[in-house]
C-alpha cells in the first residue's frame, strides 16, 4: 500500500479541483445547532472561497445561505456571526433586504424595472442536514441525500444523545499543512508511541480496532486500559459518563473521521469533535470543541475537573500539528514519490481513495 | 443591464490585460505641476509594474521618464519624491549620467565602445498632457491625442480656474478592492441613503444629474439644498466660492471619474479629487487630495474651518471603503454571475463598456 | 555585448528551470566542514524548495541526505543545526530510524510487510566533496565529477591552506533581488567608485585583473595600493598573513564566484566568502564569513583590531545589496529589454553564458 504522490499535498491544481469536487459538492460540516439559537442568529461559514450564512428563521429551522447579495455581488454579512435585527438580512451597499429565509423583500427603486420581480432574486441557497445536533451544509445544486453519503452516521452514538450536549470549551489553531494530512493523522495511531507519549499510555495503540472502513465515514475506537478512565492529564474520567453511555462504551474512545471535515470522538465522559477548513493547499484551521452535557456545564466544580480535558488534547493537538507541518514540508522534495503505509496505516489508504474517487480519478 | 461578470475583479488575466490595454496606453493622471514646482524637483509614480519619474527641466518643461537605467536597468530614484542637484539624473549604480530631459550626458569608460552613441540612450519617454494644473501622463509609444481622448475635459471647469488652486490637504489610503470598484461606487449614489446618511442630508440623491455620459470623462452633478451649503461636517460652506464660481454652481457638486484613474469632484468652496492606483487585481491605493485658492490656504482662521471638509470627507471616504471591500469578497463567489443594475446606476453601465472597448473585448 | 532580457531576473518559469537545471544538478556550497565536527553533528542546508541533512559519520566521513522520511515524506529535522543522540537520525512523526550513513534501521511494525526490505528504504543520499574545507554538495542522481566542473579551484589558493582555517565571523543577510544580480555585482568593480569611494580608495577599479574567464569558476585579483593593507576601515591589514601567503599575493584581493553559490574573496590577512542562496525568484539570503588561522582567532587582542575588517565588509555589503534590490526593480520595466555591458564588465557576459549554458539555451 503506497501513500498519495507528493504533489497531492502541494499541486494548486489539485487543490482547486478538491474546492470544486470536494467543499463545493459535498456535505460537510457547518456548526452546532446551538450557535444559531435564536430566530435571526446568524454565522458566516467560510468554504474554500465561499461563505455561507447560516441562521435561523422564524419556524425556527436553519437555513444557509450564500453570502452574495443578488444585486451586485456584495457581501452582506462581514462579521463571523451577529444577530439579523427584525428578521431582515440587509445588504449594507444599497440596502436590499431579504427575510431570514432568503427571499428578496426590499429592493429599493426597482419598481419599475422592466421584467424585475423580486422572486428570482432570493438570496442563493445551501442545502442544510441537521444530524446529533450538528448542522451540515452543502454547496451542490443537488446533492445527493445526506443518508446515502453518510449512511454510516445514521443512528450511531445514540447512547451520547448528541443534540442534547452543548459547547463547553473551543480551542481554535491555524496550521501549515495541506487539509489531508490532518486527517490521516486522525486515523492512524502508528505515530502515538513517538509523538504522544500520555496518550499511548491510556490507550494503547495495539488496542485500536476499526470498524468503519469505506466510504465517507470512516473509523474505530481504542480502549482505555484504566476503568473509569478517559483521555485527561491524569488518565481519570473529566465528568461522569455522557447521558446512556455504558457497557463497552464506557473504556472506549471512539475517532470517527466524517469526510471532508469532520473529526468526531465520542469519549465515555465527554465528546470532542474537530471541524478542518482548508485556506489554501498548504494552509488550514482546526477548530476544536468540546461537548458536555449542560448538567455538567452549570456545575462549576465539575467544569474545573473538566480543564483536565480541555489541558490533555491541548498539548495532543499540538503534538501532532508538529508533525503534520513537517509532514507538509518533507513531501514537497523531488525525491517523494510515494511513501509506503505501514498494515496499522490501511484506512489512510481507504482515505485516499475517497479523495481520488471524489476527484473522479477512481470508480 | 447587467454588471460584469465576477472573473473582471478577480482575474489575474483580464487584470494582466488592464495593465497592458489601459495602464500602460491610456491619459491617466500623475501628480499635480505644484508637485514639481521647480526645475530639478522630481516624483516618481508607480503605474502598475512600472515607475515614471516626473520631473522639471531648466526651461520649466514637465518631463516623464521611465525609472530605468539603459546601461543595465536599474531603477534610478528609489524615493518617492526629491531634488535632481545640478540638473544631473544620476544612476546610482555605475554612475550613468542624464540630463533632466532625459538625454545621456556621462557614461564612464563607454567612450571607445565601438558603435556607442549616447543618443541612442536617452532614458524612454512617458509622454505629458497639463490640463487644469494636473499633470497627465501616457505610457505608450503613439499615445491618441490628450483632448481627443478626454474631449470632455475640454473648457470645463473654467470658473475653478484650476491652474491656480494648490494641494491644501492629502489623505491617503490602501484598500483591499479592485481599481474598477472604486470607480463604479464613485458614479452612483444609489447608496448614499444607506451607507451616507450625512452626504446624502446635504446632497438627496434624488437630485443626482448625469450631464456626461460616455466616453473617458463620465460624470454629473448633485445640487445642495442648503443656500451656501457644502459638504462639511455641519453642511455649511468650508470656504469662501472657488474663484469665479457662481449662479448655479454655487449649490451643485460636480463628480466626474476621468477614466481610468481620477475622480475630480468640484464643490462651490473647494475641489477635491482622488488618484486611484491599482497595486495588484485586489489592491489600490487611493489618495484623496483638496484643492484651495493660495489665498485661503494662508489664512490660518480659514484653514482652521476648512478642517471641517476634510472630516467630512475622510468619514465619508471610509464608508465608501468598506462596501467597496465588501463587494470585492462576495464577487469571488462561484454563484455570482452577474449583477443587476438598478436605472440610478445606468452611468456605471457606461463605464463597464469603457473598460470593454479598452481591453477590445466591444466596439 | 549585451545583457540577459530582462525576464531572466523575474520569470517564474524560468527560475523553475534555474532551480531544475542549476540548483538541482550542479556542485554547490552546503558549509564548512568545521559545522559538523563531530560525528552526529549536522546542519540542514535549504537548496530551493529541498532541505538537506549534512553530518558527519563515526568514520568522520561527511554526508549529505535528503532530509526525506521514506515512510512518508515527512521532513525529519526541522532545525537549523542540531547533534544526532546516539548516532541516530529519527523520524518524528513515526520514529523510523536510520544510521548516519543513511541506512534504514528500525521500521515499527514493518517486519511482516510482504515484500519490505529495510535495504530499499535508505535515506536519498546527495554527493559530497570536500575542497578547501568547504563542504560541496550535488543532489542530482549522477554528477559530473567535482574536479571537472571546479576545474579551476584545484590546486588554487594553497598558500592559504584553507582547510585549516576557521569561522571568524558571520554577517547574515535576506535581500529582494534575483539570485544571478548578487553574482554579477561581485565580478565587476565598474560600479566601486560611485557605490563603495572607500573600497576604490584601497584598491582602484582600474587594477582589476581578471585571471579565469571561462567556466564555473571566475575570477581575478585587485591590487592594494597601500603596502601591507587590506580591506578594513582605515586600510592598514586586520590581521598577519594568513599561513603561507607571500610575494604578490600579501599585495593583493583575489575575488571568484564559484558557480553558482559560492563567492571567494581571499585577502592577504583573511579570506572571506559569501554563500547565496535562492528564496524565490527576486529574493535570496547572502551569508557573508571570515576565515581566519585558529592562532588569531584565539589571540583577543588581535580579534578586537579584525573587527575591522568586519566592519568594512558589512558596509560595502550594505551598498551593494541597496543597488542589487534597485536593478530588480527596474528590470521589471516593459521598456527594459536588454542592458548594454561596459568593457570592464566583459566577465559578467562569461557569466551570463554560463547561466545560459547551464539551461540549454547555449551549446
Amino acid at each position: 500500500m503506497y501513500t498519495l504522490p507528493g504533489e497531492y499535498y502541494h499541486s494548486e491544481e489539485i487543490y482547486g479541483r478538491e474546492l470544486e469536487q470536494i467543499f463545493y459538492q459535498r456535505w460537510q460540516l457547518a456548526c452546532r445547532e446551538e450557535q444559531v439559537a435564536e430566530p435571526g442568529d446568524f454565522l458566516t461559514v467560510p468554504v474554500g472561497d465561499e461563505s455561507i450564512i447560516v441562521t435561523r428563521t422564524r419556524n425556527r429551522d436553519i437555513r444557509a445561505h450564500f453570502n452574495v447579495c443578488r444585486h451586485r455581488g456584495t457581501q452582506i454579512c462581514a462579521e463571523d456571526e451577529g444577530h439579523f435585527t427584525n428578521d431582515v438580512i440587509q445588504c449594507p451597499y444599497h440596502a436590499w433586504q431579504y427575510d431570514l429565509d432568503g427571499a428578496l423583500k426590499g429592493a429599493p427603486l426597482m419598481r419599475d424595472v422592466p421584467g424585475f420581480d423580486k422572486k428570482d432574486y432570493s438570496l442563493h441557497a445551501a442545502h442544510v442536514h441537521l444530524w446529533g445536533g450538528f448542522v451540515f451544509i452543502n454547496l451542490a445544486d443537488s446533492p445527493a441525500p445526506f443518508e446515502e453519503e453518510m449512511g454510516a452516521l445514521i443512528g450511531r452514538f445514540g447512547d451520547w444523545r448528541l443534540p442534547e450536549l452543548r459547547i463547553a470549551h473551543h480551542l481554535p489553531y491555524r496550521l501549515k499543512c495541506n487539509w489531508k494530512l490532518i486527517i490521516q493523522n486522525y486515523q492512524e495511531c502508528y505515530h502515538c508511541p513517538g509523538v504522544h507519549p500520555l496518550l499511548s499510555d491510556w490507550t494503547p495503540f495495539q488496542n485500536a480496532v476499526h470498524d468503519c472502513l469505506e466510504g465517507a465515514v470512516i473509523g474505530g475506537f481504542m480502549t482505555l486500559t484504566k476503568k473509569r478512565g478517559s483521555m485527561t492529564m491524569d488518565g481519570e474520567a473529566a465528568a461522569p459518563p455522557v447521558c446512556n453511555v455504558s457497557g463497552d462504551d464506557l473504556q472506549r474512545v471512539h475517532y470517527y473521521s466524517v469526510f471532508p471535515n469532520l473529526l468526531l470522538t465520542p469519549h465515555p465522559d465527554y465528546v470532542l469533535y474537530h471541524l478542518i477548513r482548508p485556506v489554501s493547499v498548504d494552509e488550514i484551521t482546526s477548530d476544536c470543541y468540546f461537548l458536555l452535557h449542560p448538567n455538567i456545564l452549570n456545575d462549576a466544580d465539575r467544569m474545573q475537573r473538566f480543564q483536565s480535558a480541555v489541558e490533555f488534547w491541548d498539548m495532543t493537538n499540538k503534538q501532532d500539528w508538529a508533525v503534520c507541518e513537517q509532514m507538509q514540508l518533507g513531501t514537497r522534495s523531488r525525491r517523494f514519490k510515494r511513501g509506503r503505509y505501514a498494515p496499522q496505516e490501511d484506512i489512510l489508504y481507504a482515505l485516499d481513495r475517497e479523495v481520488l474517487k471524489a476527484l473522479g480519478e477512481l470508480d
